[in-house]
């Protein structure tokens, strides 16, 4: 860490700070200018508060040179991470397709879409049975029936589950869900997140809106500091200006990501863009920058979606992204 | 609700759709023209999901002329609602000041700044117990221990108080807190609002940092959809590209959100710039816009302050910013 | 367009209104309901100033169903359209690489460089003459020496080239100019899209950073309403609250700009990310995901650049690029 | 400057690049740590170049202490800067309104409108001659005959007049203009700032869409260093995805602006929010934050308005705001 001091600043209120800094477990490096000087922090930086050290009458700034997380920070950590779920690999050069549709509907339904999409290729059965909706009218999910109806599902075709939690006192219910999912409006529900931190599963946590990279890899640092260490990061569009799509793919959070943790990266272009006919684009894009996955909607009858049905495949479509997706991998 | 249809669509898809539609409750009025067919739908469209009648694959876009929500909507509910907490009255002409630190640290900082801040005017007083922080590393709040400080300087002073929750499960904590507030990160934590509902608290709730006014009016129709109407809306900053501020300031939700519902809008001019010395200017814009009131945090020892020292004002400070308020009032 | 009233619209009010809108050259289906009255307007309703009518007093919200572009349509102009420049065709499934130096800084460094990036499989060589910077005090490039540097490595290698304008003023120097690119900042420069539409030379118009694809096509509008339809859209990137990358690469602008306009559409994952390393996986993915083309930074010593050098490949690293790229276009 | 070397950077590379820096004059102090060298580069770092740092291979950050601004940076010219024209003093405590129609329309339309502002109290009248409109199909304004009108409407009411600049071509036309306006579209457009830089008229200067503060001073720099300092910045609203309000009044902008530079700041509510409703709350919280002055759209006849009717107000509005605007400079 870095902490310039003002023009002002006297001798003595330097050393005062600098003794105050050593107390807490850091060496100060000094460096004399004629309009500033500089503290150069070293050792563990981590239990410093910058928003602490920058209120101080006599600091102009502080700049953080070590990124504030460290179970997630790739640095400590080079090799990549690999989540295994039943045959299922995520991470470190295994690329993974999970697929279902929005929400859980019925029991003819799930397991149509989970035969059909495990025919396809995908390897995870994505269903939602606790849905977040902006309008409090609007279909809410089947919740535990929901719950139910994917665990059936998974009997019947072998497919693992993934399924989005949106409270703690639900976790019960999710006892044979295998990844538990953390939506993007979520991200940052930081009592979620310790609770989750205390479970074995595996959790997909998403990226919220408006949320930078760096603060995707501390939430996920709430859930390893709780000793979980099985996450997989997912990026799902950010809100920008435009409104054209749905949500801004950010597909550059996969480069980016990769080099800055060791936790696997994939991609929902479905939520990204809300549209159904953007997915085969977008999953193609994601493939060839280097995603560990994507996880894509997809309907056994898109037109009677009771939620996001504009941006569901039906299971000929997602065929042919599939067929995509393995002859970009193939390529690349 | 208007849904525009595709150039290509045949008169029996069209009667089809139209059919379905007058199934779930509204009426028709078809407007057709040389390219396209409009229908204007009449009646409680509330239930309808847009995205449903999106994906139909004759619908070329369907536009909302009602908004979504209806009982945080002005058109339906034209007098302004005054929320009143002991003897602060917020909403409706009523300005109110809510004062105090970020977190509650001890016994003697929470009373000192309870009894500097009713001197200075302030009708609540506000302290963190429970922390959202981005860093798992980071102070968290004296969580239960922080709530009964809060209680004994409401003793002391006579100060409602307003604290924020973070999980439902600690509402048994918040008996005789007097508003509870949801912060940015959870304005779309759904579960929690939903738990709101049911009791009958004031529920401060804020805007989050990529959340649309509507959103945010949305968030508060889920808490009344519960039976508590006792909402007061805050605008505390948004995320924008522009770093030199933490976050930007959106006043314009004050006119906005007057004329969109009936509930009140506070400002919180400390989260939003994130620095003490533009909470002076800022305030005295929200008042001059026609805020209802200001959320300011103050602190008896900034330098000192465990979190977020860097946007608290001294009680000093405080005064001037009530000065200069109680002229602007005066003056609007 | 739609015109929706509002509820206390009387009926003299609203013939009125149509009267002026039929005068206006449009045809108006009329849709009386409870709470609204909806005016279809049918016909050229591109002349119409959607502001001038939201701002009548009887006017609650005025929606446009069609685009208000017409040259730069695909509805009106579906087949897509092909720029040939010599040997490169960008566009109707040709794809073109497009590289070569930020700025143009001495005769050996653009022939070395463009000698390289043919070699590679580059069908245009790029850089830059006049330089856009932030700063007064930065290099602003060699200009018109420049220009005539990069004609020499034309010479020297037969490619053509692409360089930017920043003035109508400078037009006489691009006479051998083989493309013109008008950069993020001067996408609004109305007065230099107007001097552009009167030349005959294919112009490639990069978004501005905090432009929707409306506007981008607007902006390519004005160019070919003056005559000029040589266009070539180009995406690099929008300003986002993400500061982790330069900016934030929308890659969902290559399937929705193909939706909207026949244009060819190239990617510019060097500005975007700001980083050499990233511009492989950004390249891949613009590939993969349809693009036209890309444009890339190289240089011949990138820790020499004079300018964004950061973000330059070395020509061994570019070499690495096209063999991806390539491998990806076969797989797609 | 500060610069962080990588962990593995050698002492003989450590000594190239201070050597290196050195020679471009400025003065190194180093401080060597375990994981991490800082540089701290001390005297004139204007002329360095960030991006051309941090590509070097042992380079992992730079950061910037100082501001890349010299002649707008208020710490080398603390005294505010107080623009005069004619009568009208803006900046250094002095407040200026100016008013006017978005677009001058004909004779008798800017003279009655100079005239009903002039009696309201304002101290300079704005017309727009050259409109910079998003599509070739809309009113370009009345060019030259336009400023003639406007030269009219001065002579009448001895109003000096802001008008919008969009072609260095058209300066011959602004002689008699008093304050000439660059556009938030223009606002990097250098060419133009370069342009204006040899004028010596007082310049006031919009901030783009997406534009940061420092941008923004940056391009104030590019006037300055042509030798006109009379610059008035304004703020008018920044593009967020929020899309209720046309853009997002950005006014922490007011203070932060007053902290960096000794220019005045105006604020432009009409533009900002789209909406003649909003014009009076804005302009109440800009001038209580401390602006220097506010610019208001005003027409004689705003429903018949050939531009941006919906934002602006009648003469009848404008009065009133201008009360409010005098009562809240006597209360602050």
């Amino acid at each position: 860490m870095i902490t310039v001091l003002k023009s002002g600043t006297t001798a003595d209120q330097r050393e005062q700070l600098i003794r105050w800094l050593e107390e807490h477990g850091v060496k100060v490096h000094v460096s004399i200018g004629e309009n500033h000087t500089i503290l150069g922090l070293v050792g563990d930086t981590s239990q410093i508060d910058v928003e602490m050290i920058k209120l101080l009458d006599i600091v102009q700034d502080v700049k953080r040179v070590s990124e504030p997380y460290k179970k997630a920070n790739k640095k400590f950590h080079p090799e990549d991470t690999i989540i295994e779920i039943g045959d299922a690999k995520i991470g470190g050069g295994n690329f993974a397709v999970i697929a279902g549709p929005c929400s859980v509907e019925s029991k003819s339904q799930i397991i149509e879409v989970a035969q059909r999409v495990k025919e396809a290729g995908a390897q995870l059965l994505r269903g939602g049975a606790f849905k977040p909706r902006t309008s409090p009218y609007s279909f809410q999910g089947l919740k535990a029936d929901g719950i139910e109806l994917l665990i059936e599902a998974k009997e019947a075709t072998g497919l693992p589950i993934v399924s989005e939690i949106m409270n703690e006192n639900h976790l019960p219910l999710f006892d044979e869900v295998d990844v538990i999912q953390v939506g993007a409006r979520n991200m940052q529900n930081f009592e979620l997140l310790k609770a989750l931190g205390e479970t074995d599963k595996p959790i997909l946590l998403k990226r919220g809106l408006a949320n930078t990279f760096e603060e995707l890899l501390m939430s996920a640092e709430y859930i390893m500091a709780g000793g979980n260490e099985n996450i997989i990061l997912c990026e799902r569009g950010i809100r920008t200006f435009e409104t054209y799509t749905r949500n801004t793919l950010d597909l550059s959070a996969v480069p980016a990501l990769h080099e800055l943790t060791h936790l696997p990266v994939i991609i929902d272009p479905s939520h990204a863009a809300g549209r159904a006919d953007y997915v085969k684009p977008l999953s193609a894009a994601a493939t060839a920058c280097g995603a560990d996955g994507v996880m894509i909607e997809v309907h056994n009858n898109p037109s009677k979606a009771l939620c996001d049905g504009a941006q569901s495949l039906t299971p000929g479509q997602f065929e042919d992204v599939m067929a995509t997706i393995q002859r970009i991998r193939a390529a690349v």
